[in-house]
Order: structure tokens, then C-alpha cells, then sequence
């Protein structure tokens, strides 16, 4: 977990761990016109944060990140990209993770290696919260989807690392929804539109949108949806392997 | 600079750095369908790396970025920007370092903070070559820009932070050009398409170009070119503040 925040108990006394490095994940969940982003709450403390971890010393920092979000959510096999170093020193305040590990009942000094300074990378992905549960797996945790407008106070500057991750998700978008997997095989113009808007955060005008979407050479059109009203069922797409 | 590479003399003894944590800096440079990297030459040793450099213990990491590149390269005043983290353990090789060192009459052990496992951040940067001239400050350095296609061989992975940082920069290359101020004020889309084909590498197609420059609703068409032919003056663009 970030910046001394997050405890991992096993990673106590740091050994094998990289000093100053972290990793926190802003994982967005996408269902039906519903976007929320997955919290941790080390509910002793009353503190939330992003999931986070640290990088072994003889581990590639994007496989810790893989890791870390699948110890600490119970998540695997997600599609994480990187997409911003916070390393501003002002982010350097340890006494939240001063309360975690008081209220955990850990003793610790003012030397304790996650009470220095940390820089995190940042790392986001974009899955269906249906089809993902996520488990956290130390009992004190709580690990949970959070809709965007309710996310509570957040330790340090998570707040600010998901809105960046927001920001990097919706733009090129176009180029983004492949890697995330987020759509079935086929879907129709209307399911990607709604994609777009609860990711854009607004409604998109229909003829533009869709005239956009097929101008971009992504898309792929495969049958007319099967509606038992022949006349009125919407073209299926699906994408192309890769953008022109 | 970055895994114990590139060696700053007043970092020996690494008091007041973070450790493990590098930067290193992609400075692309444009001029008349000329692109060119600026790339450090350890004359001594006889090794080539890109401009890199360490944390302070007190400094934000972009700031970091900025004062490195200032140092190193005696460039100021230019838009660097985050592209990527460098972080696989392979990248972990320390004799290049060690040639540095050796070829420097400094003496080191097998512990010094420089030989350890570094990450690095990568952060790049378009400039006119023109106007900027490079003067490195330490003189046993060479500092100067290279043709794309004369790359010498380079320290480490500096070769493929080349390769992503020119990607990142060709990807979505619409909203990085204002940014980085590359134009005149005032450009023909002659000018522009220049700019394209040169970072992109291969040629494209005038009327599709302009069509969809102009779509994107990032120019401003100001007046004609004064040419002294009047009917063959080309049209003057700017770029309007910021995009829709």
C-alpha cells in the first residue's frame, strides 16, 4: 500500500521490499450505466484507501502490481496499465499510518521503513463489478466497490490519483475499451454508447456518436440482433482485432 | 541518471537522494522534417545514455525531472512530461556503471548506493533543435543530439525507452503539439503536416490530413500567407486555446 498507508502485516519489517517505492490501483467498475471504483477501508483505523502495495527487490514492478491488486482484492488476471508517477513530496505525511498500525496494535518506531517517504505509481483498470468479487484477504480489511459520487475521504492523495485515473481512462478511450475487455464478442451501437457515456460522465449525441465510432475503423459490423421484430433490430458489432 | 549509469560526481555518496528510483529524460528535438534525440556521451568510458538523474530527498519527483534535465544538458525551460516507469528487475546490471567509475579514477565498493537495483521514471520532451543549445557541466561529457536512424548502441534499456517514449509521443500527437509550443504562432497546414510526417515517420495524404486537422477543432484560420502572389498564398493557422 502507498506511501506508508496501507499496512501489509507481512511486510513488516521490509525486508525484500524496494525502499520508497509503491504501487496503488484505481480499479473502475463498470455495469450498466454504473461506474464505481474499489476501496479498501482498514476499518480499525476508519481509513480508506486505494489497494497498494510494494515491489520485492528482485520483482519487475509491474508484476508487484499484479500482484499486490490480486493479494489484497482477490482480483486476478486484470488488465492493469500504469499511467502516472505521484511523487510530490507534500504527499509525504505518515501519521495515518501511524493510526493503522496503532490501531492494529503493532509497535513501531519513527524509523520504520513505511514511515518515510514513498512515491507511487499508479495503475488502473477497467472491469465489470459484476463479474468480479473482490476478497480481500486479511479479516480487518474491507474490500469494496464504491460508486464514483459516494467515495469517502481518502487517506493522502488517492483522491487526487483517481481523478487522474479517470482522466487517462477517458481519453483515447476509443483505444482503451479493446484492452479492457469490457463489452461481450458482439454488442450493439447502443451499448457502446452507454460505455461512453458513463465513462465520459455525459449523454452523447446518437447520429454523431455513432458516425465517430464507425469513422475510427475499430468497429466491425456482423448481423442484424435477433429481436423477433426484423425491422426494428439493431446492427451487432464487435471489434477489429487492431486500429488502423 | 538513471541505474547507477550515468555517474554525477556530486551524487557519490548518495546523502540526500532517494534511493532505487531514477529519471530519465526522452528530449526529442524537431527542425524542418529532422527528428532528433539528445543523447549523453561518457567519452572516457565510452558510453551513450540518455540524460538521467536522482531524487532529492525533499523534491517532488517532476521537479526532480526539470533540474536534472537543466544540469545535465544546460536545457531550461522546456515541457517534460511522464510517460513511464521503468521497473523490470532485468534492467539491473551495474557494470556499465562500474566502466563509468573505473574509466573516472573513483573508487567504489560492491555496496556504493549507485550499483544497487534502480527504477526509473521516463519523461520526454519536444523542442526545436534550433534553439536549443545543449552544454552539459560536467566537462568530461559529451552532450549533443543524434539522427533517429544513428542512434549509437546505449547503456541498459535506454534504447527501448526510446522506442516508448517516441510511441507515447506519436499516439494522440493532436493534443501534445500545443503543448509543446513546437510551432510558430502562426503555421500553414504545409507546416503542420511537416510537423506530422517527421513524428510519424512516413507520409500522408494532404486532403485527409487537412480535412481531419480541421476537424478536430484545434485550429483557427487567421489570414493568408502574404506571398506576393496573392491567389497562391497558402492560409495562416493558430492553434485556438484549448480543444473542445
Amino acid at each position: 500500500m502507498a506511501d506508508g498507508y496501507g499496512y501489509d502485516k507481512r511486510a513488516a519489517d521490509g525486508k525484500g521490499f524496494m525502499r520508497g517505492i509503491a504501487i496503488d490501483a484505481v480499479i473502475f467498475g463498470f455495469h450498466d450505466r454504473q461506474l464505481k471504483v474499489l476501496l479498501l477501508e482498514y476499518s480499525l483505523a476508519g481509513i480508506f484507501a486505494l489497494p497498494g502495495g510494494f515491489i520485492r527487490e528482485t520483482e519487475n514492478v509491474n508484476d508487484a502490481a499484479l500482484r499486490v491488486v490480486r493479494e489484497r482484492t482477490g482480483l486476478g488476471d486484470i488488465f492493469l496499465d500504469q499511467f502516472y508517477v505521484f511523487g510530490d513530496y507534500s504527499r509525504f505525511d505518515n501519521r495515518p499510518l501511524k493510526a493503522i498500525m496503532q490501531a492494529g496494535g503493532t509497535g513501531f518506531d519513527e524509523k520504520h521503513w513505511l514511515l518515510q517517504r514513498f512515491i507511487t505509481v499508479g495503475y488502473y483498470a477497467l472491469v465489470d463489478f459484476t463479474k468480479v468479487v473482490p476478497a480481500p484477504d486479511e479479516e480487518s480489511d474491507i474490500c469494496r466497490w464504491y460508486d464514483m459520487d459516494e467515495i469517502p475521504t481518502l487517506i493522502q492523495d488517492h483522491q487526487l490519483i483517481i481523478a487522474k485515473a479517470l482522466s487517462t481512462l477517458q481519453d483515447g478511450l476509443d483505444k482503451k475499451l479493446i484492452g479492457f475487455n469490457l463489452l461481450p464478442d458482439c454488442f450493439t451501437m447502443a451499448d457502446l454508447q452507454a460505455v461512453y457515456e458513463t465513462i465520459l460522465g455525459k449523454k452523447l449525441q446518437r447520429t454523431v456518436f455513432q458516425r465517430k465510432m464507425l469513422g475510427l475503423g475499430i468497429l466491425q459490423r456482423i448481423a442484424k440482433k435477433h429481436t423477433g421484430r426484423a425491422h426494428k433490430a439493431p446492427y451487432l458489432y464487435r471489434f477489429v482485432s487492431q486500429p488502423a
